[in-house]
C-alpha cells in the first residue's frame, strides 16, 4: 500500500474514532467533576454541556468523598490557584476516578509549580498545556524567562514534543501540548492534530475548556488517553474552524464555536477531523 | 361559564400578573443581594439587569450586616458550596429580607445536604430546584441514587409535585420544581408554567439564573410569592422560546434569551405566558 | 486660531492618541495581572484579550511575590471582596507597578470603605468609578444614603467632578467618574469623553472591563495616566457605538462590543473618538 493510502485509511479510522467518542459522551454523558480556574467557569461548563456531558463544578474538600466517587471523571485546572483548593484538588485526584490536570500558567511563581509537580505525581491521565507550561514542567522550573506571557505561550508547539515525552514518560501520564498543532503523547509515539483557528487564542479560557472537553473523552475512554485526548482536541478545534466561518471576532466566535459543538454530525466530523500519528 | 371561557379568563389574568410585575422591576430595580455559585454569576448578573433589576453579588459575612438590610431581597445558591460561604448564607438568610433558595445538586453531599437542610430551616419565600433536588430535600437524604447526575435531573418535574407540596408545608415556604412544566405550590394549591424549551438544558447556570429572577418578582411581591414564582417562570421561559427562534445552539440560545428578556413588551407578556392552576 | 479650529485640532491629537495607545497594547502585550470581582473574569479578560493584551487572573498571596514584578501593570477591584482577597490587592498594590483600583460598591459596607480608603493609600494609578462611588470615597463614609443603588449608580458623572478632583489631589492619583459623559482629572485639569451607548449599562461588569483596559494602557504610558485612561474610556465607549449598531438587546451587544473592540482599525478611532479638555 502507498503512503498515500495509508494516510487516507488512518484519517478514515481517526474521523470514526473521534464520532464514535462524542456519540458516546452524547448518549451515556459523564459526570464530570471540575475544580477549575474562576476565569474558566462558564465557558468549560457550556462546552461540557453542548458536548453532551454533565459538568459539576464541586471544590470543597468536604465534598470530594461523597462526590468524586460518584463521577465519570476529574478535571483539575490550577489558572486560578489557591492554598485552600489545592487540598480538594489533591483529595479528588486520589479518589480512583480518572482525572485531567491542565496545569495554567506553571511558571508563574514557585507555589503554582510546587503545587503543579504534586499533582503530576497523582497519576493524571492526561496533562494538557500550552508549549510554555509543557517546558516549563518538564524542567521542574519556575525561574522567569525572559518572555513570560503569563498564562499565553511565548513557544510553539513543536518546540514542546521532546519535553512532553519526557515528561509523559517520567509520569506515565499522557502529554497533550496545544499550539498551531496540537501533540499528544505518551512518551513513545506522538500524534498530532491540526484542527483550529488561531482567533481561539483570544478568547479567554479556551485552553482550559479543551481541557475539560478532554475529562469528558477520557471518561468514554480511559483506557487509551491518546486517543481520547486527540479526539477531543480535534472535535474542539473542528467546532472552532466551523465558529469561524461565522465569527466577526473573538466573542461571536465564543458563541459559534459552542453551537457548532452542540451540532456536530458524523458527516463533518469524519471528514474534517485532522489528527495524525507523527513518524 | 364553562371550562374553555374560565381556562381563558385565567390566562388573561396571569398574563396581566407577569406583566404587571416584570414592569415593577424594571420601574423600581430592585436591588437583589445574590451570593450564588462561581459558575452562575455572570449569567445571573446579566438576566437580573436584563430584566430591570440591580444586581449585587456581595458575599462576604463582614459586610452582610451593613448591606443585606438595605436590598430588596436575597437569592442564596448553594450550587459551588464551601465552607466560607455558607456563615453569609445564613446570616443573609436571617436579616428579614424576602429571600429565595436554590439547593443546586442537594444530594452531591452530605454537607450540602445537612446545608440545604439548615438554609430551608430558615424560612426562605421561595424554593427553586429540579425535581431530583426536590425529591433529594424532601427525603432529607444525600445517599447515592444509582441515576444521580450531579447538577442534572434524573426526575421529571411532575414526579417531584407530591414532595414539593410536603416540602412547602414542612417549612412554609413556596416550592417550585422547574421542568418541562415548572409546578410551583404553597403546599396547597399547584401552579403549573409550560413556557421554556428544552435546549435552555444545554446553558449552565440557567436554573440558577431563573431562581435570580424569581428573587427580584419576590422583591416585588413578597405576600404572594405563588404568584412571584410562577410569573417569573414563565417570563424566563416565554424569554426563551422567542429566543429559540433565533438560536442554533444553546450559546446563541444564551445570548437571543437574555436580549429577549430585555425586550419583553405586554402584547407579547399577556398573549404568550402559560400559567394555569392545578386541579 | 477660533476655537472650532483648536477643538479639530484638539479631536485630532487626541484620535492619535487613542491610535497610538491601542496600537501599543496590540504590538506589546502588556501582561496585566488582574485581583477583579467573580463576576467580572470573564468580561475583564475577554477584553484584555480583544484589546490584545495578556491578562492574567492571579489573586493568591503566595504568587504574588514571584508573579507581580513580572507584570506590567496590575489591576485590583474590590466587587466581590472578601477578607481572604485583600492581603494579596494590598501586596501586588505596593509591589512597585502601576496600578489601576475599581472601587465597585465603595459605600456597600463599612469594611468595604475602609478597605478602599486603605487601597487608595498605595499610590494608584489611576481610580475609577461611578459617581456614586466616587461622591462616596471623596466624603470616606459608607453611610445609606436614601438612593444606595448597590453597584449601580444614583448620581449622574457631572455631579462628581469636584469629588474626583479633591480625591486626586489628597491621593496624588488620577481620577475617573464614568457616565453618560466620564471625566477623568489628575486635580488639575478635567477631560471628557462622551463616546459609550447607555445599553453598556445593562451588561454586568462593563465598569470592571474597561478599568481593565485602563490598567493595559496604563501599562503603555505609565507617565501620564490621564491620557491613558481617557483614551481608554474612549476606545471602550467607541466599541459599545459600533456593537450598538448591531445590538439587538444587552446580551448581543455585549458580544459585538468585544467583537469591535478587536476589529478596530485607525480610520475609525481617529474619527470617532470624543475627547476634549473641559474649560
Amino acid at each position: 500500500m502507498d503512503v498515500g493510502a495509508k494516510e487516507e485509511r488512518d484519517q478514515v479510522w481517526w474521523g470514526h474514532r473521534a464520532w464514535s467518542l462524542l456519540s458516546a459522551v452524547r448518549t451515556r454523558a459523564p459526570l464530570v467533576q471540575c475544580i477549575t480556574n474562576l476565569v474558566s467557569m462558564d465557558i468549560a461548563a457550556n462546552m461540557l454541556l453542548a458536548a453532551g456531558a454533565s459538568p459539576a463544578m464541586v471544590h470543597s474538600l468536604r465534598e470530594v468523598p461523597d462526590f468524586t466517587p460518584r463521577c465519570d471523571s476529574v478535571y483539575v485546572n490550577v489558572g486560578t490557584l489557591s492554598e485552600d483548593w489545592l487540598p480538594s484538588m489533591r483529595t479528588a485526584a486520589s479518589a480512583g476516578r480518572p482525572w485531567v490536570l491542565d496545569p495554567v500558567a506553571a511558571a508563574a511563581s514557585g507555589f503554582r509549580m510546587e503545587a503543579c509537580l504534586e499533582l503530576l505525581s497523582l497519576f493524571p491521565a492526561v496533562v494538557r498545556g500550552n508549549a510554555s507550561e509543557i517546558l516549563a514542567l518538564a524542567s521542574r522550573s519556575a525561574a522567569a524567562s525572559s518572555n513570560f506571557k503569563g498564562v499565553d505561550s511565548s513557544h510553539g508547539s513543536v518546540d514542546a514534543i521532546e519535553a512532553a515525552k519526557a515528561l509523559a514518560l517520567s509520569n506515565s501520564a499522557v502529554v497533550a501540548v496545544s499550539g498551531a498543532v496540537d501533540f499528544i503523547t505518551d512518551g513513545k509515539q506522538v500524534v498530532g492534530v491540526s484542527n483550529g483557528v488561531p482567533m481561539m487564542q483570544k478568547i479567554t479560557a479556551t485552553g482550559c475548556a479543551v481541557t475539560a472537553l478532554i475529562s469528558a473523552f477520557v471518561a468514554m475512554e480511559p483506557s487509551d488517553a491518546v486517543v481520547a485526548a486527540a479526539c477531543a482536541l480535534a472535535i474542539f478545534g473542528l467546532a472552532g474552524e466551523i465558529g469561524m466561518e461565522s465569527a466577526k471576532g473573538p466573542a461571536s466566535l465564543r458563541m459559534h464555536l459552542i453551537d457548532a459543538l452542540y451540532c456536530l454530525d458524523e458527516e463533518t466530523v469524519t471528514s474534517r477531523v485532522r489528527i495524525s500519528l507523527r513518524p
